[in-house]
């Protein structure tokens, strides 16, 4: 019996889109307000969601406290509070679109997930109204 | 790497659900209150989805501007605030049930959508409680 | 010891903004897309909320099941899957503004309160970011 | 045209996670507070969500009075303001993880799903934070 | 300059609604499914509010850190994964009704709360739908 | 009849805690991540409340289109993808903490708000979980 488990996490953080190889004038065209130099930010919403076969003894597929804690010591620690451009090791050269940072936070997590969760999907909001997925297809 | 990439919008439309075709008992039977032929109405909420590839310069799948922009002109501005059965075309003769919505939805953006959008997928929520989703298959 | 006491429910109906004293001009200039002659619609979400005693010995303030009943029976049954402008006694002549239809909420249930509950306030949600509150002064 | 509808419902319940085979201290180790011999309780939110055909004729693929009757009857009525441990049947042996009740509601919904409805998912809210799907593959 | 600051909690619990005083019959007339020998339970949500004057130096009212901080050890541990009837000595001979569990939490907050803060308020949602408000007066 | 009416809206923003006149160890101290130097951000939702009399011909306390353009003039385009410390007079010496940001919505909002509308309140959610309330007063 296959089932899906997810947690939902969040965080806090400034950014700007910003393509280190583009001109000003070609960044701030592309990106509008969204390349304002002086940064601007959001709250994050997580889901993290992973997949595989219920324990017929326990009857959990993934401990929600194991996952929880997971992702405060991947995401939250690493993110929360924090300008993905300037702070994060991972977006130096990385425009963090929010497509990017998803793919990132998938990243970062599976290298920490166990072989027997063979799915792992990733949604971030970045606002109510906008929201990327990835699973690492 | 896959990704999908979705945009929340919304607009408010009444609207009768009645089959031509059939006798106004039988529309009452089947339809109940949503049959009223003076009309009731929903703040209907849309979540366009887009699948495909990231751009590997800009970090960008979709530039959500763009996307938001084009719900506006092909949805928005044309359902909102309408009687969906008296005011659009597209229910003169098709029952504007929540399915048919959405079909509706997803053929009209799909004309506008670029081929490298591999995927289009829409979720159409006519209260809290009811919702479908549409990809097109 | 005074408490307040709130029960959320819904309702999804027509209506069109609408003064008959004014010319179609008038009307189309002053409430825009809102005075679509063919009606557009919402689903309303609906706060009421009463302040009084507990009582000591149930712990009850309000009960809850009789509150819900009264709200199905004097205002969901009344207005929902409803076209306020033409199924409604109440809005053949009074325009159902958000304000005006919160006001007749308000008289519909102050009719049926008790005089032991003192305060009475409406709070009618007409999109999940227009909200008008009421309580009688 | 397939199609997928969703209905959301939902019921309050309490339930203590126990293994019956384990000792006492296995299962305070294994399941913390969850595993309070007393219990505790949620607000379990529920989408079930069925893929098919739209009918050309009448427009709908599921009524939704039907389906949410169906999940009164079988899922509502059974679980609502229950000790899933102490009341219910499908958990005196099966601990009641959200892993566990999510499969057992789908269970009792399939039952009752005709055949030409292909898909049927459930989706459970233990909190707002933690969920499980489950599709019965 | 007034202002009020509120910050939100959560806490998961399982309750019966029952009057020692009263007869089996006569709870079970009175307080329906609410009264289910083997309890049921919630995710209570829970809003406390403060009103002061913003520090000029600082521009805090109050710390957010510290506001978290002891809802978590007054409300939260306290409450949380407990059954209120069996596990809470605040419960043992009071009725943990939504309107006595909100006056409940208000006075042990405002045993920790300094003079300062003149105004104390907690809102205590049940459900999505039943929530009470307590001010103290 | 008075009524209050209110319009939810948002804007996207960086900033950092930090007062002048302390050193970067008491700012560091009092302010904990608030206060990372590179700036952290939010997405802020805001509700502008109003207060008055219906008027009896057209229905209307407030104009929603005339209430949300006012919004949108005066706050969002001021601080919607900024840093509100760098980027925003009202914070160059202001500690932008959350009390403070609503003070200054309020200052903003009342200049332009007409002496017939009594009223005036803003509720300010920096996350979901922390809010604050300002009325002027």
């Amino acid at each position: 019996m296959e089932i899906t488990v997810s947690r939902k996490a969040h965080f806090n953080a400034a950014h700007r889109l910003h393509v280190n190889e583009w001109s000003e004038a070609e960044n701030a065209a592309f990106f509008g307000l969204c390349n304002n130099p002086n940064f601007h930010g959001h709250n994050y919403d997580l889901i993290v969601s992973l997949t595989g076969e219920i324990d017929p003894v326990s009857g959990y597929f993934v401990d929600m406290k194991w996952l929880s804690q997971l992702i405060k010591e991947e995401i939250e620690d690493r993110f929360d509070h924090k300008n993905l451009n300037l702070d994060c090791e991972e977006f130096k050269t990385l425009n963090p679109s929010t497509e990017n940072v998803a793919v990132v936070i998938w990243q970062l997590l599976n290298k920490k997930i166990n072989i027997k969760f063979k799915h792992l999907k990733v949604t971030l909001f970045e606002t109510e109204r906008n929201f990327v997925e990835y699973n690492g297809k």
